[in-house]
């Protein structure tokens, strides 16, 4: 049921990780949470569940972001449906590990960045101007360390948050003046999420056991930050934001230092 | 009166901005505030006044960062009378008007440095040992603009922020892993504070009426950032955020931007 | 007529701007130039004729470089009609002139990709992998201020070369070990080129009034520095350059600096 | 002797790897070259003969760029008994290998501030006006991997270039305009030279070898690259340059490459 009382938190990409996190967060500070994600109805419904239990207001779709006109009829079926959506969260990634140039096939790049670049367009494009006439809003973006550099087997997944990195900036410049904060979420390290543990499969356990205690991010304490910047008043806003585990290396350094450094 | 239960929150810089404003916010959170400013004992006493009055425990002492050995014989003191210096903001400015090359004389550009790069060197060249006994610590630096880029009249500025950006990543690289917090803040706008008010005298009702609400940095509102980057557990910790009013250009755009755009 | 001894030089964007300068250095530099351009075959002939009565060698060629297809035939064709290619030069652009979000349609976007982004990727993905058996090459990328950097009106522009630059990063870190160099060139400031003119119109004049001597950049000076990058022996290679005219303001500075700069 | 007809290139930090090598390069284009080292006579002797011998014109003196009025009183006597200065190099750097933050003591950091940071400062301040006066002139400095940020081990030689990169920016902004063009020269790779041949000692063939072909800088080469950068025209001027071995991996890269790349 709607509590049309609450604003609405959006989010795209409503996984077991940051997603889902920042939707349980939101939630339980007083929105009502619309979560979307691609497949699996079964863990969607699961988190609308424990939101509810938790005594949070949600609700779950399941959307192809990738799909002409997809995110654009979310939007305007929750503004018309649910509710203004004061804030948003754009979480869909477009990792897929590393792969070789040769080994990245045309349509591989071109869905990192109809998923990485694209669909953030999309979403601004479809959710702003009704932001614009409220004169609030707020568009979380997660990104990753290959928004600031690329590194060889990320053809992909590095232009796509390349170019998600600069399009946060363009829409910054544009909208904040108009009352609505961009905030560019750089995620330096990993994530303990459904994704990243299959992906890791029964390197898991030694992949944790090596990181040590605080050496993954936990998302649960991310959405915290992800809150945080998404409530400072209008006079201090963040746009961009490093996120790491404190025993990784950040992505401006080698990892070891060189023994001989003579540069 | 001594507590010493309560953790020592730091402050070099404990002017009526940013200083004044966290140590405020950290008391209010069960620190211990310890505020060291260069003068104004009588600013520096209702600061304290202030904190006790609200239910908090705060010391105030003055101190020239600049002097050899006083940073040093202030953390010393603080460790062996008051308590373990928990959390530690250097929030000293090397800012001085845009001055030209040639009006920029050697001992200004020698004090810049002093102030702005050296001082965060030799607090955490001082204050870092225990901490890592401790195997905690947070150091907040509050930087500048001026930390991204240079500009014209910037010479002295830019150089000691500049060299301050890198100080706190080489800081982060060898103490993140031991468990201390280094976070750079680089405040990209103008805060709301008695330095500024002085520097702009008649000139500040014309100036804040320009800005509009929300226009000027209110640092007891970004006093929060600090308070929520200081309490990031471990696995998700920011060394870098920027901070601007919503109607603030961002340092890396133009003001105004281009009308005929080739670039 | 095909001199198969001279080393190739494919240029994709060769317009009267920096492209077609190209050209005519490394024609000059005794390179075979085989230059592209989506239309205009009479500037095309002409250029063919300038290189070739200056005493090179070259070729034209039309091209649309974002239809499917289009770029990967050219390699193919050029590496076995005419010769190896030894350098090439990306030289599209996806500047489209300042547009807001609301003004920015679906499809200008896409575009500014297809010709921003996929574009070097399908070149590089199409081209490198001779020159890894060959064990040499270089791919030139004119990029611009807005890889650097968003700004208003800059959605689909920015998002185009931000995603370029990390791409550029990504070959670079894949292919420098295998011998093939990859520069990226910041073009921070307006180029006397034939779009520009055109944009201008009546107002050129006066803006290379305004701009005054050497306040333009000459595209056949420019040429000399991509020359130069691409000539750099492989013990001292540039990945990274800018260029602008001595009397433009950088990305990273205001225009004009704040007269009260307090950050 | 002196030739009052050529114009004269001073290089603060002769030695025998960039330093000298552009000293020879540019006496071979027709400057005088004016070469100054701290220390070691003999092989600055050496190099004027060397210049000499190959038909250039030098000039060579020790010079403690770290005392006070050295550097100023150099400009002054150059300017005056051979010539006015059209291109200076500042080529000292401030790298005393890796130590951790309690073994670097006070002065350590401040000797790093000294030769890093201030010494180009003091170049520029006494140097400019007469190059203002002259409407042209060209500083190169030559920088580190340092500048762009900062690492384990590396707190004074990151805090003085970082402070060394600000300061290049901030001259150029108030210095362009004017006819003086500065570039900052970003080495991101090992330099062939008598400190880093010095410093490995017996391992100096092991890291040759293990280098490979191309592996190392070839100051001989690099020099070529300033050459160029200081003719650029006024209409195509490059501020920031990034120059490393073909087989280098580029700072803002891993090295290795995470095997499990999830940011």
């Amino acid at each position: 049921m709607t509590d049309s009382r609450k604003p609405v938190f959006l989010v795209i990409g409503a996984g077991g990780g940051i997603g889902g996190n920042c939707a349980m967060r939101f939630a339980a500070g007083g929105y009502r949470a619309v979560c979307a994600r691609r497949s699996d109805e079964e863990a969607l419904q699961k988190l609308v569940t424990t939101i509810e239990a938790a005594g949070g207001s949600a609700t779950g779709t399941l959307l192809n972001a990738a799909e002409d006109g997809a995110i654009e009829e979310l939007v305007a079926r929750v503004e018309r449906d649910i509710g203004p959506i004061h804030a948003a969260l754009y979480n869909l990634g477009a990792q897929i590990g590393n792969r070789s140039l040769e080994n990245t096939p045309h349509r591989i790049f071109e869905l990192g960045w109809r998923l990485g670049t694209f669909g953030v367009f999309r979403l601004a494009h479809a959710l702003f101007p009704a932001m614009v006439k409220r004169g609030q809003g707020t568009l979380l973006v997660t990104s990753a360390t290959a928004a600031m550099r690329g590194n060889a087997g990320q053809h992909s997944h590095a232009a796509a948050m390349g170019g998600r990195r600069m399009l946060c900036q363009t829409l910054n410049a544009e909208f904040a003046p108009q009352g609505i904060h961009v905030a560019h979420v750089v995620i330096d390290g990993p994530v303990d999420s459904p994704p990243l543990r299959k992906l890791l499969g029964d390197r898991w356990d030694g992949f944790a056991q090596a990181k040590g205690e605080g050496g993954i991010i936990d998302p649960a304490v991310l959405a915290e930050t992800y809150w945080h910047l998404a409530h400072q008043p209008k006079s201090c806003w963040t746009h961009e934001i490093d996120v790491r585990p404190h025993s990784d290396v950040p992505w401006w350094n080698d990892n070891p230092a060189p023994e001989i450094d003579a540069r």
